[in-house]
C-alpha cells in the first residue's frame, strides 16, 4: 500500500507526529488500495448558474431532489473538466430523495449541493474543511431565510399554473414543504409541489454555483447568517457556554417554540 | 455519447417511451462524459460487522462520524472487492460531519450508512430504491429506540471512564446529542462527548453490516417502524389524509408536542 504525503500526516503518521488527527482512515485499517482517486479538492471551473439549474430541474424528474443537485453540479464540472468527476456514481445521490430516503429529514437540495461543495472546496484538513463549511452554512441560512423557489423553467413539467414562493425558515424538508402548502393551499403530494421542488432543486442548485464561482474568483463573503433569536438561544446552550448541552447551526424557535413563546421546560 | 439500455430506459428514451420518468439526467443535458462507473447498485460481500465497528471508530477520529461510517463499510468492501470500491473519494463523507459541516441536522452516522446503503442495495429504478429505503428507514428507526452507543472499544481514545446510553428518539444530531447530554451529565463538546460518538459511530456501522448481510442472504426483515404516536399523525397530515400538508417518516413529538402534550396550533 502506497501512502501520499496526504495520507502520511493525516493517517498513520499523524500519530506519530502527534498531530491534531488521531484516528487512521478505514483503507489503513483494512489495508484495502485506492485507484486513480484524487484527493480533495478536485479543479473547480467556472459553471453557467442558468445551465445548471436547467439540467437540475431535468435531472430532479430522473432522481429527485438531492441528486438533481448534486449530479447537476458535477456533471457540468464532467463536461469542461472530465476526470475525475466522469468516474463519480451520481446515481448515489438519488437516496437523499424526500430528505434522505423518503423520511423528510435534511432538505434534499441542501444534501447534494453540501457534497458538491466539499468535493471542489473541502478536504481532510480541518482548515479546508472549514473553508467549506462556511460556503454551506452561507447556502443553509440562505435557503431558511429566502422565499423560494427563485427558478421558472420555460416549459413546467408538472403543473403550468403559478407557484408561490415561501421562506422554509429550516432546513428540513418536511418543514419547508408544509410551509409552502400553507402559502399555496396546495397539498404535499400534488402535482403542484412536484413541480415546485423541480424549481427549488433548480434554484438551489443556481444559487450553489453563484456561491462556487465567487469563492474561486476570491470574492465569497458570508452573506446570511444564523438568526440573532437563534444565536441568543447557542449562548446558553452551545460550545463554551454555562450549559453547553446541545449543539447546532440550525434555527431553534420554530421546533422549541412551537406553541408559544415561552421558553421549553 | 453511448447510452447503455438502463440510461435509454431512464433517461431521453423515457420520454420516447412514456415511462414513469420524465427527466433526463444532466449527463445527458451536458453531454458529459461516463467512465468505468457501472451502475447501482455495486456487488456487495459479506462484510464483518466487529471489525468494520472498529475501521469506522478509528475512522472517527480522522474524518468525523459521516466519514466514519461510510468509509469504513466502502473500504471494507474496497478490501473484500476490489474496483469499483477502491475508486471512490471517501474523503467527501467528511462533509456530514456534525450533522452535515457542523449544523447539527441530520446525524452524520445515519448520512453515511445511507450512502453506503444505497451504494450497494440501489439504485435509479423506483422499485429498487424502495427496497434500498426500507433498509435505511429500518435503521433510521433502530437509532430512534435503541439506547447507544453499543460499541466499546478495546482502548479509548478520548475518555476512559463510563459512557452511558441514551435513546435519541430523533435522527438529528443536535437531538441525539443533547439527550446524550442529559443522561450523562456531560457537556455536548467534552472529550467524554466525542468518545461517546465515536462508539455511535461503530455501532450504527456495526448495526447497518449486520442488516446487509442480512439483506444479501435473503433475511432482512423490518424488525423498526416508526412509533403508533407519529403514525397516528401521519394519518391526518401525510399522503392521502385528509389535510396531506406535510411528508416524513420522523418522529413528530418530540419537535411538535416539546412544550406539552397539547395538539399544536
Amino acid at each position: 500500500m502506497e501512502l501520499t504525503r496526504r495520507e502520511l500526516l493525516g493517517g498513520l503518521g499523524g500519530l506519530a507526529l502527534g498531530a491534531a488527527m488521531v484516528g487512521v482512515g478505514a483503507r489503513e485499517v483494512f489495508g484495502a488500495k485506492k485507484e486513480g482517486v484524487p484527493a480533495l479538492p478536485w479543479p473547480y471551473k467556472k459553471l453557467d448558474p442558468e445551465a445548471v439549474a436547467h439540467a437540475a430541474y431535468e435531472a430532479y424528474f430522473r432522481g429527485a431532489c438531492c441528486y438533481g443537485v448534486f449530479s447537476a453540479i458535477v456533471d457540468g464540472l464532467a463536461q469542461k473538466v472530465g476526470a475525475p468527476y466522469t468516474a463519480i456514481p451520481t446515481e448515489l445521490w438519488v437516496v437523499g430523495e424526500g430528505g434522505m430516503a423518503g423520511t423528510s429529514n435534511l432538505c434534499g437540495t441542501l444534501n447534494g449541493a453540501s457534497y458538491a461543495i466539499f468535493l471542489v472546496a473541502g478536504g481532510m484538513e480541518k482548515e479546508i474543511r472549514g473553508k467549506a463549511y462556511n460556503i454551506i452554512q452561507d447556502l443553509y441560512h440562505w435557503y431558511e431565510q429566502t422565499a423560494l423557489p427563485l427558478y421558472k423553467p420555460a416549459k413546467a413539467k408538472k403543473y403550468e399554473g403559478k407557484i408561490v414562493k415561501s421562506k422554509s425558515g429550516s432546513t428540513l424538508c418536511h418543514v419547508s414543504v408544509t410551509n409552502w402548502c400553507k402559502a399555496s393551499g396546495f397539498k404535499s403530494f400534488s402535482p403542484a409541489r412536484d413541480e415546485r421542488c423541480g424549481r427549488l432543486v433548480a434554484s438551489v442548485s443556481m444559487h450553489t454555483v453563484e456561491l462556487l464561482n465567487n469563492y474561486f474568483a476570491g470574492s465569497f463573503q458570508r452573506n446570511y447568517k444564523l438568526s440573532a433569536a437563534a444565536e441568543s438561544c447557542r449562548s446558553c446552550h452551545d460550545k463554551g457556554s454555562a450549559l453547553e448541552n446541545t449543539r447546532g447551526i440550525m434555527e431553534c424557535g420554530q421546533c422549541h417554540f412551537n406553541l408559544g413563546t415561552e421558553h421549553p421546560k
